[in-house]
């Protein structure tokens, strides 16, 4: 039998209730590339969640995507991006912001989380004009790849430090179900939305086979983008797939009970580790947890459960990383406490 | 009720075999990124189909990505593109390879199929370097995107030329399969890769969800493809979604009925046509089928089903496009049928 | 002894004034990147000249560089350039426009030039939004690449024809001003600048040793473009080269003086061709003539002087093209006159 | 009277001997494009020097052009390149590498030289393939932007590193005069050729109008390149221009001569300042340097004499840049030398 893993959160497929939707409209004949009934229901309810009948909505396959696309059409040639150092796009999409041409100045953080001062300090360094580039994009992860969140306050204050900055701030919500759900915070999809000027809601890790939902509140932002989701190759033909999915992820807030299913799941091993006094890499509330190991009992639990090595600590000790998501069982959990125990 | 759409064949989801196959697997764990169990069996099935087992197969989700990728893939900066100008990447792509920084030459020609004279042309109004680009990939598309097929004598000459001219030779297959099993073909899958340094087999248009296989068959052209999938956000995470449907498309020869079914669906309405005394824009063998009707007949059957007005041919007179798909049923054909008797 | 060569206008180096200058300037300290105090006073030059003090003026080292700097700066990744299939950016730079990401329409052209009619025919077949690019710049040159000139009022038509269809109207004046001092011109500077959103002032194949002077008067089209000049290497830390070069040309109009003395030489072979009778593949007015020849005076005229075969016309006979410089003596035409009197 | 300006070693025009010899070839025709005799002949005396005479030769105008065409033409899309943080690339061209299309990895050092412990740190955090860029080409400066220059030990162990790994190295050579004659050098021109597999001679900041020669030794990167510096605009119509400048500095080693001089008048300098007790924010020993005064001293100098004041140390006290040029003449350092003296 396969060990249970938790390397990932889009191990499984989808929910049920997305393939008991493909299978009722299966043979409804619909308009092509995302102008199908279900993506226009589906772009209705997003926007009476977040307040804004006019905001743009895309949906496209994956993250990379979604983060090329919103660059690639924001900035002019000459302009840049700033990111953590940790961000997605920065380190793991094999250059695929660059390959766009545009520059990504990579910020080292405490936690994942760019604060005003890291951008100012990036704007102080750039004031050779015009030998350095133009900052004018902002990106940040919501959670972040290394588990943290945004509080309300927080986001807040990029955004108003941005806009007094001719910036735009664009948020990465691959993982936003498990930002918006953590216990520790306090943003709606509203203030998301009112605190950024363009951002996605994530499908795949949440529940979908596949699909962001990038949503663009600036209108200035809004010119066109349709164009470059096709150039891009990111326009499906058969858009209803994705449409279908949001549809049945947004209904019923389906999309947040998943979310938050990942986060309790992460939150009892959690609790399991503190009991036992185990230390974190990084104080994580979402999907996402980092507990401190002995290299022995990490040689233990990865007999019986899948996860990454994450960061050598010292000779003795390292980081593991353990995601959990919408379909983790409550009888995994329970299996991996009780491994726990015996550490 | 709605009228049956003859506009694309990508109006409907998907075969049905899909459907359940992704319901038995759905809770499976799975690796990411391609390398599921599911999308390793698919490419085995390839392999074999097309007699090498050294072939590099890599599952993305639709054609227009599936060209820019392998396009930018191959060729150098300076290096450009030889297309008929009915090509999809010349002219319906957004200029997704030109995004990429490379130049597409765009050729008239009859019936949408390059001839070597064709390339020629092209090389010998190219000489002045370095200040003219480099010729080093000719594109083609099998069934063409006005219905045609290229023969097995045709493909191989053009094969043989581009040898010869150190050129590469790519064939997009979005409807691989409706020119494959076309009454008038004499390709298999295996001389198709044996004749082409690259292809891809489309899954979009012949009852998939989505989803297209490119086959790489020169040895030059394998090294790190993977990079360039995932650069251009054409990685899938749960590339489960596209194995499962190679797998069960291409097991049992289901994607050859599929596609059989929607050319013996476009023949009988062409008969219908022909037998009635009707010309056409061009003679196709495929799913597409491009009659010339008067105006007012043209309104009379719009009124029941939906097509596009393809070219007006003079002030009386214009060609439609007709497209069948999978899922044209036998009830939808013999409708239509009727109501060109009573044209 | 070399054969002297009409093959181009820049196989010598430069008008003397220009190296007094050098020489005169040579240890003064100057602010690099286009500061300098002689880039300033021809940028005043130039303003003067076409009445428009808010004009913005980039001294740059070439046309392709100039041509690619404007296009890239000017349009978003899914928009397109419109030009003649002879124009210099379609078919002799190196696939320039299209490695900066951008689609160039080719128009064939009885004579070079662009008319209102051309773009229409582009913009009624690009209507599939957004599955298309989408067209945003009309790039001509004056005088064309085979030799020809636009009229006051051609042009002004297509100016009007691009403000109405939102597009911008790009002039390559690489020889602009062998175009303005052709004995059939009826444009001043000042009207090119009213008639285009940008322009430029071609140096190099008008006695400079290098240099093209981009005036962009639309203030849409100005904002932070010296960054594009940086980033695409086009910005020289000595500056003053250019300055330099331009203030010499513009001083007196000595730049108008040396491209008519240009177009006087040509138009002398012209009228010795037209005298003994032959034919011409244009009807050219600048500083290039394309006369038919055949083949075996071809050889005889080939053994005393250098130019290009241009055409191959049918068996017997082939236009060649010959080029006139500024330093083209009153010797050598009188030399190649005694040799057309031969054939 | 203007204030002597050690802002950079580009204030002035150029050596007069290459003003002599643009005035004796002036009116000689010449091919364009670097196929004239002056180009030839230049780039005989280069490959003479390196004792390589299957080295490719290419002349560009500057060095962000040569820059951007050399790591364009090698890298494929997936590529990426590995810089100092105070490297040109990464933070003084305006993102002109990204532009096209590749990320360059900034490396923290202490004095602007890349060591193979840099580099391996690089490789060591991406090896999670597809999903990051591949490392393939390290980019150096000698003279580094900071002063600083490579030991022959240091470079031929950086190569061997490389070529370990599977790198390109390719050497920034914009100031390689004065890092080849500063007093603790022990390269010489043909070790540079040697240990590296593209590298380029700066003319600009050592006595040219304009110029960089590119010299290609690894076979593998010959391939085309004259298409690359066509396409990027950096081939010049009269490229003449380039050749006469190689071949007035390389003949009699007069390059070398204008480098050292420039590296001797800046040492005079550091010397004052040494001798006054005064300390440096880094010990250069080329045609840079960096004392660190008190405010109140710089604010005295600057009343005399432009430089850059380059990084506060403290409230204080702030380290200044001053740089020599060839042209700079012992008038000059000598009355800068009194200026010290009154400190």
């Amino acid at each position: 039998m396969k060990k249970y893993s938790f390397k990932n959160d889009y191990s499984e497929g989808c929910h049920p209730n997305i393939l008991q939707a493909l299978i009722k409209t299966n043979l409804a004949p619909q308009n092509g590339y995302g102008y199908d009934d279900y993506s226009e229901e589906a772009r209705k309810l997003i926007k009476n969640k977040i307040n804004d009948q006019n905001a743009d909505i895309h949906f496209v396959s994956g993250g990379t995507q979604a983060n090329l696309l919103v660059i690639s059409s924001v900035l002019r040639p000459h302009e840049s991006t700033i990111s953590a150092e940790t961000g997605h796009i920065f380190t793991n999409e094999t250059g695929a912001i660059e390959a766009t041409g545009h520059k990504i100045h990579g910020i080292v953080t405490a936690d994942g989380k760019l604060k005003p001062e890291h951008i100012q300090s990036v704007l102080d360094s750039h004031t050779n004009k015009p030998h350095q580039v133009k900052q004018k994009l902002v990106y940040l992860s919501n959670s972040t790849e290394i588990g943290t969140i945004y509080q309300k306050q927080e986001l807040k204050e990029l955004y108003e430090f941005c806009q007094a900055n001719n910036l735009y701030l664009f948020l990465d919500g691959a993982r936003l179900g498990q930002a918006l759900t953590s216990e520790i915070n306090d943003l709606t999809l509203e203030d998301v939305a009112n605190f950024t000027d363009v951002f996605y809601i994530g499908g795949t890790k949440n529940g979908a086979l596949l699909g962001e939902a990038i949503v663009i509140t600036n209108d200035n932002l809004k010119e066109d983008f349709a164009f470059q989701v096709k150039q891009k190759g990111a326009m499906l033909a058969k858009g209803r797939l994705l449409g279908i999915q949001f549809l049945e992820l947004m209904k019923n807030d389906l999309y947040f009970d998943l979310a938050k299913h990942s986060n309790v799941q992460a939150m009892k091993i959690k609790s399991a580790f503190q009991n036992r006094g185990f230390q974190f890499l990084s104080d994580t509330f979402t999907n996402q947890i980092f507990p401190i190991l002995i290299n022995s009992q990490i040689e233990k639990l990865s007999g019986k459960f899948d996860f990454y090595v994450w960061k050598k600590m010292d000779e003795d000790n390292s980081a593991i990383r353990l995601i959990t998501s919408w379909a983790t069982s409550d009888e995994v959990v329970e299996g991996f406490l009780k491994e726990i125990e015996l550490l």
